[in-house]
């Protein structure tokens, strides 16, 4: 059982993930607020907008038009944040010297893509059903697959996912010619999370570098393998399993939690229960029971404050390029980061202190997963109608 | 000087104070944005508003009334994130336990003040000038020397400070009785960085651990010390002097940069040009240089996009309670985090990619100071008047 006592007092926690602390005030939640409000959600929208740059067949910004999709559609970002070709860059290395310790740079190429969820401009993850889902996963796990080293260790399993799970009819990207180190498939969603548009969609960011967090993570993990014989979420699994005080929700593959270290007020966790390596690795039905699962978060995401719940979400797997022993490292697990605290339209701010010194959360996150355990019903727009 | 090609191409960079690393995309800004926009400055503030509970002489949320100050005021704050007092937390420790390693937390107990930078709720410090700007360094000079610990190697230069500096005449406040290991000095200014009152205060959180960010950043000061035989900042300040690409401003004791490695827009960094471990280091002349830098940087925020700039600021320096090493270790700086990128209206966002990858930024530190650096003139408020 919790000691009690966390309920009350201050305390830090630390997160074995990322190896950092955080500060939990339980108490904190008490003060008024008269600072910024969050829009809540606006004017309804329509199924089909034929201005969004999403919906399908309109035209895009550089000219292309999206074809007649009916599930999910993925095409090579406008405006992407790396690009395949680019000048190349030597920086000068010399042993000596303050600035080739100082003034590193590494260049980076790579390719973003944004990949919708559904044809309907109105739509959200919420209010789609598992079995909707599901060709998101789908894509998500083609597209990783196509994407892969030809010398990856999960190259048998991204040959089964090529040849077993339906394609997209409505077409496919095709990979670069230059093999990339690491996908980031990501979703911000509302305009708190700086998502400037509601037609439900995500990104997915491949890059010629391992990415900061995902490499923590890595090398957390591979520690913690190490020295304790098992893998880390693993044992974290098993433990949240044993004190059910951070559960929101379970299936058989998969465990939601609040996890001990959340750092946003209803931050959660999507854990694989068994050693899920990558997409790639996910059987057909714990595709469906990873889309039941997603499903669970975002709608009751949205029932605790009856809103349009921002978050930002992502998943974190093996690399594209890696060897057996950091493959196995990796634990497939999707985190969401949500900004609101107390309603619809107060956040959470993560600033002054929290950039300076440590993030600091107003309630315990065994206060966050009993609540969001208790508002697993009906989607609430739907009881409304 | 600078790598040309940098200006081009997506790369990333090393940020040595933390050991982290984040995405640099330059050609970025040209994507179109039709996301949130942020409250340009409200109608005008009253010079004092009876319902603000920092201005002089109002009634505070806990009944306590505020004095009729003149410039600077600290109390406690009424809804702090830490206590002085609060119910003992003693976690098991079993070292084979998973729980131990996976679930661990420790108590934190401390004090935060709030502390005004003036009598007038419409004024900021980029509306103050330097002189008006001293006496909020003389009050964080005075509160840090009488915090420190008994045996604090730098407690001969903290008497001098609470001999010398001139004390605030609306009274200041009293250490607590036990003593605490780190004081952090922050202020969140504007909506967007969830400040609930534009009265032009700070805040000061003191605590009895050592948080994240300046323990990150005195374990990589202290490896390249052990490494290079000199202090990190001192090399950086040297390099950054010598290439000239990223200053800001500059006297005599302190240089201004948009760092290398900065990840929001105009992030920048003032670091002093010679070794001051803690505020208590400054001499006379150093607290008026450092109110001149303070008033540089304040000022061409608000210039470059002629509103009132919003952003959180902070001191790193020495601990409370700290060894010679690690008070050696330290070299006093000030970190701004402005989330403006292209007006007054729209900010960058780091979100999902920043948040489940790496931070990403759109326009070079070297544009940045290039733009900073020309919008030095006089404060765009007082050139409409
Ligand atoms: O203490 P304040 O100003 O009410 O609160 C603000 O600053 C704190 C410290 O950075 C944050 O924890 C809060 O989220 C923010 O709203
Ligand atoms: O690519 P978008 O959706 O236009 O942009 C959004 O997500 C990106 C990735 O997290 C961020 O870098 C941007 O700041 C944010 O506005």
């Amino acid at each position: 059982m919790l000691d009690k006592v966390l309920d009350d007092i201050s305390h830090r926690r630390y997160n074995p993930l990322n190896g950092s602390w955080l500060l939990v005030s339980p108490h904190r939640t008490k003060r008024p607020w008269q600072g910024q409000q969050e829009g809540a959600s606006k004017t309804k929208l329509p199924e089909y907008d034929p201005e969004c740059y999403l919906c399908p067949g309109n035209k895009r910004a550089q000219g292309d038009s999206n074809p007649h999709y009916k599930h999910t559609f993925a095409f090579v970002n406008d405006y992407s944040a790396v690009k395949e070709d680019q000048q190349e860059y030597h920086p000068e290395v010399s042993k000596d010297d303050a600035a080739s310790l100082l003034l590193q740079a590494q260049p980076v190429t790579g390719r973003c893509y944004v990949l919708t969820f559904s044809a309907k401009h109105d739509t959200t993850l919420a209010d789609m059903t598992a079995q909707e889902i599901l060709p998101v996963i789908q894509t998500w796990s083609r597209i990783y697959a196509s994407h892969l080293s030809p010398s990856h260790p999960l190259q048998a399993q991204a040959a089964q996912v090529l040849r077993d799970v339906p394609k997209n009819p409505d077409g496919e990207v095709e990979p670069p010619k230059k093999q990339l180190r690491y996908m980031q498939i990501f979703e911000n969603k509302g305009a708190a999370m700086g998502c400037s548009n509601p037609h439900p969609h995500c990104q997915v960011w491949t890059t010629s570098e391992l990415p900061q967090e995902p490499g923590t993570e890595m090398v957390q993990m591979s520690k913690y393998k190490q020295a304790n014989g098992r893998h880390l979420l693993e044992d974290y699994v098993k433990l949240e399993m044993e004190k059910k005080e951070r559960i929101v929700w379970q299936n058989d593959a998969f465990l939601i939690v609040c996890p001990w270290w959340a750092v946003w007020p209803f931050e959660v966790l999507v854990i694989a229960k068994r050693h899920v390596r990558a997409l790639v690795d996910l059987a057909d039905d714990e595709r469906i029971q990873f889309a039941d699962a997603i499903q669970e978060v975002t709608r009751r995401y949205d029932n605790l404050f009856e809103t349009n719940f921002p978050y930002s979400s992502g998943l974190h797997q093996a690399p594209l390029d890696c060897t057996e022993e950091e493959a196995d490292t990796c634990w497939f697990h999707m985190h969401f980061y949500p900004p609101l605290l107390r309603s619809a339209t107060v956040r959470k701010f993560l600033v002054g202190y929290e950039m300076m010194a440590e993030p600091q959360r107003d309630i315990t996150p065994e206060q966050a997963a009993a609540r969001l355990r208790d508002c697993g019903g009906e989607l609430f727009r739907k009881s409304l109608q």
